[in-house]
């Protein structure tokens, strides 16, 4: 399934929908449809376990393309959010995670050229997530140096505590694509909570596809560009720690919850790997994609 | 007002309190007797904003002693939680936030042994909180570095977003004890959330004192012993970075929200810091104080 949070109206709540060919499928309102309650939010919805994804999709074939009435809107007439608009930790990030970039960063930042051993683990909070189309907002007095990373992150479907590698994969509810925005000036100490973690610094979306569709997050292709420049191409074959890894690893020691969020790590081609180094600023539009998952578009705004 | 998250039986669920000499004050009952709708949960309490604090007190001092039946229990036979069980989001951690403690762990980590310009920011996910005399897990597979960190919580009262200096206390909820324990061996590429976001590494209590209580939180001595024998021994008015600076630095770029906690930093006297060094060991035993807060109690044990 192709899950979305969506508005009907500007004014409307967000609610929880799946995405069927050029039809949005509320999930609250078709689970009333056929009997069985099903909620009205994401992450009410990851909660009810894996089971849930298969029950859905198999009423959905029943149903065919007889929607009842009033279950249906349709896709473009809808105002996407970010598929968890507001997650209950902070997003966990991983850095130095594609090995070209290991050696850009190490270049033109303060990391290591060595490829780093074990998952390089850092946080967003919950407040930069935005939805497609939302703004990303620039404060001046606080950054020159915003910059952009496109990433796979993967959303964590059951809890998780010290899996090993060859379960870790079940533990994964689905997929999106998400911007790390990274103000690469705003570091402390090398701390990197402060220059990832700003309001509107994790774009999101613009759906979640469940794991059962994308049994392998290792072959697909994500790119970006800026102002219509091709800046990022690459593929999630050249993650150095793949899903796997991150997901065992992580919890040996950190218990992952349903709906945590990992944002999987950016491939080369940064805005601080370029000679000259290139920053965003008011005004730059970043687009980027990700194959099986979709596009997202933001502009860059003063703050 | 001293609040507290108690259970009144090992099964029973969390509920809000308030300690009035040796009673608990159930908050959500004592509404009720008089009238008036308060939560059971102190997310809720705090989200009600400042005023509630103001008006319990106000209704407190009408009813003297007079706690009206099955509103009260006696404080020695509750089990007292983390005054927030379960927070919203990552505690924010500030490292490096001590003069003394900058230049012990400058010669025993990596750290410059400059004084910070700017706080030097963290996190903590939920799942690292634990209460009052629950136990602090280890695991040997992946640390055999683990620290102690004494420390003064800093919970927000309502949103923040780019305070100044001079207003940012009003946005302060209260204060509350905290543990931030840090594996030392598990930082990665110099982030520090492995080391010491993993499970249980964020004990909190015993309970929370609201800022009418405690208008000045730069003047509380701070201790923290191992087996009874002390290792630190401070006062929070020699933190680098006060609360005030901690709330509108943060704010700047990060939006601040109720419930938010921001653990502000330790002094010195962590093993890491000592020669030769010490590290925690499972049947270690760690106490701690807070003038004005209270005491916790955690053994260490084998995870």
């Amino acid at each position: 399934m192709r899950l979305v949070t969506y508005r009907a109206t500007i004014e409307a709540e967000a609610r929880l929908g799946a995405v069927v060919g050029d039809l949005v499928v509320d999930m609250e309102r078709y689970g009333l449809s056929q009997g069985v309650s099903l909620p009205a939010r994401m992450l009410d919805f990851i909660a009810m376990g894996p089971h849930v994804v298969f029950a859905v999709t198999a009423l959905f074939e029943q149903t065919g393309d007889r929607w009842p009435i009033g279950t249906t809107l349709p896709l473009v007439n809808v105002r996407l959010l970010a598929p968890i608009p507001r997650p209950n930790k902070n997003i966990f990030g991983i850095g130095l995670n594609y090995i070209d970039h290991v050696a850009e960063s190490a270049k033109a930042l303060d990391t290591s050229p060595d490829l780093p051993r074990q998952p390089v683990i850092f946080s967003k909070p919950p407040t930069t997530v935005v939805g497609p189309g939302d703004p990303i907002v620039h404060h001046a007095d606080i950054t020159a140096q915003l910059d952009w990373e496109v990433e796979l992150g993967a959303i964590i479907g059951r809890t998780a505590r010290r899996v090993s590698l060859s379960d870790a994969l079940s533990y994964v509810f689905g997929y999106t694509l998400m911007l790390d925005m990274s103000a690469r000036d705003c570091r402390r100490a090398g701390q990197w909570i402060y220059s990832k973690g700003q309001d509107s610094y994790a774009p999101m979306g613009p759906c979640i596809v469940t794991a059962d569709e994308l049994p392998d997050p290792q072959t697909l292709d994500i790119w970006l560009t800026v102002n219509g420049v091709e800046k990022q191409r690459s593929n999630t074959s050249h993650m150095l720690f793949k899903v796997n890894e991150l997901i065992s690893d992580i919890s040996q020691g950190i218990t992952l919850e349903p709906g945590d969020i990992i944002a999987t790590g950016t491939p080369e081609g940064v805005g601080a790997g370029r000679s000259p180094q290139e920053w965003l600023v008011p005004g730059d539009v970043i687009e980027c994609g990700l194959e099986h998952i979709g596009e997202l578009r933001h502009a860059v705004i003063a703050g």
